[in-house]
């Protein structure tokens, strides 16, 4: 079901996914006004005509006048935002968010905002390899999941606008999850990839490699192109979680390296079999 | 150069690579024959068209008529087959390979070969995630690369024809690798890469994740369907490599890891800022 089209939106922080948001949703007709910190941002975004308004202030009226506020910015700067301007909140607001990890933030944020204040977080999964509103794209947003993560402290009402953001938005597939699942679920399928690619990227100095790559290097490497001040920043959010895979993954490949160093060729294959048989299970879900 | 157009050439062994083989060289008006072991190969082959002739049969006839003699087979049977039939190759008669390892087998295959004969090793990297001459499709080595793996023995002539075979192939970059170097390459690029597939795949056994799994873990993992036969045994040949292959990334993986648990940011920022900047290189590459 999509937003109701009289809610009037309020994004902090135009980057790549604040910008994404405000060029789907002002598509769609809905209101859009932007709170962001770089004057150019605002320009690109009001020249754009992908907001109906932007500007580096804080707004308190906009900020009152807003039924649903996004906040797209890095983790430290949204716990940061919200201690020093949360009080402008106004009772009836629904607050979300985009924040990559959840149980390091969603405790801190619900504390500190005023009461009648909701505050309900998502992770929308999505993005590019590069960054700012100059890069914005709806369009990653097709095919991409998108995940409400709600804690006892969420009413009905609130996770079902914040379900219905996610669907208006454009993604295949908007689903809810315990923070805690969330957290282990993308240290796994997210930061544990990013890990081994940047690991791959730095353990062979080579350069005549990049002449023989062929398709499976340049697909496990891809991600290897990091924005290292938001991945470093998600990762020592997680740290405990994203340790846990590491070490799980690091047990799995240690033991091939047994096996073959060992010239056991049964037990090789018998972790081939599994993996291929789980992974035809990823591709049926395509 | 594209081979002369007289070349008479035998592929032995019709699966996935050499069916391919068989389909650019008919296409492109040479005469080819295959010997192949499979009864339903050589029927498929026939009625498909992309042979002359076919046979279950090892023809010394076709043997000794032969110019080019291709082996598509696994590494293992490609040596039992020249220790079997090998004094049925006449000389003059230019041998060539399309094994995934090479510094293993060239020397076997040299010393076993009669006089007159000469074995030019070469590695076309390109594949698909299916078997069989029924899934042969020449397109695979569009824009693929074709590694010829000379040694001291090869004479510039062999050299040459093996070039050609490839660029009639179709392959977009035909170059030459000393075999140490080409299993280094390969036991990085490719194979340690099919390792870590396998072992993302095995280490994380949750069902509902497949729910929840966003590009870049398709991307890893893409590789984790593996042919068990072929892999386990292009790894045991290319163990001492592929063993100090997986050691340097799981050092470094444990380097990220030490900076994650020690919230050593900085560090952590640097490693993603060098996987970065190296990354790029490969994308201008392309």
């Amino acid at each position: 079901m999509n937003l109701p089209k009289d809610t009037e939106i309020l994004i902090v922080g135009l980057g790549l996914i604040g910008g994404s948001y405000a060029r789907a949703l002002t598509r769609q007709g809905y209101r859009v006004r932007a709170i962001t910190r770089e004057p150019s941002s605002v320009d690109y975004a009001k020249n754009a005509g992908i907001v109906e308004d932007a500007s580096v202030e804080v707004r308190a009226d906009w900020i009152a006048e807003a039924d649903l506020i996004v906040f797209a910015l890095y983790p430290h700067i949204f716990v940061e935002w919200i201690e020093e301007h949360g009080h402008l909140l106004t009772p009836g607001t629904v607050v979300t968010d985009v924040t990559g990890v959840k149980t390091a933030i969603i405790g801190r944020i619900q504390e500190m905002i005023p009461n009648g204040v909701e505050f309900i977080a998502a992770h929308p999964m999505a993005g590019r390899e590069v960054y700012g509103v100059e890069n914005s794209d709806d369009g990653i947003f097709r095919g991409a999941n998108y995940i409400v993560t709600p804690t006892e402290k969420n009413t009905p009402a609130a996770i079902a606008l914040c379900r219905s953001l996610g669907e208006t938005l454009g993604f295949a597939r908007v689903s809810e999850l315990d923070p805690e699942k969330h957290d282990e679920m993308i240290a796994f399928l997210s930061q544990l990839t990013h890990c081994i690619a940047v690991a791959l990227m730095t353990s062979n100095t080579e350069p005549h490699l990049v002449d023989y790559t062929g398709d499976s290097f340049r697909d496990l490497t891809r991600i290897a192109r990091i924005n290292e001040d938001m991945w470093s920043e998600l990762f020592l959010l997680n740290k405990k979680k994203l340790v846990a895979e590491i070490d799980a993954f690091s047990g799995e490949l240690n033991r091939m390296r047994t096996y073959l160093a060992d010239e056991n060729i049964d037990k090789m294959k018998e972790m081939m079999r599994i993996s291929t048989a789980r992974r035809a299970l990823f591709d049926k879900k395509v």
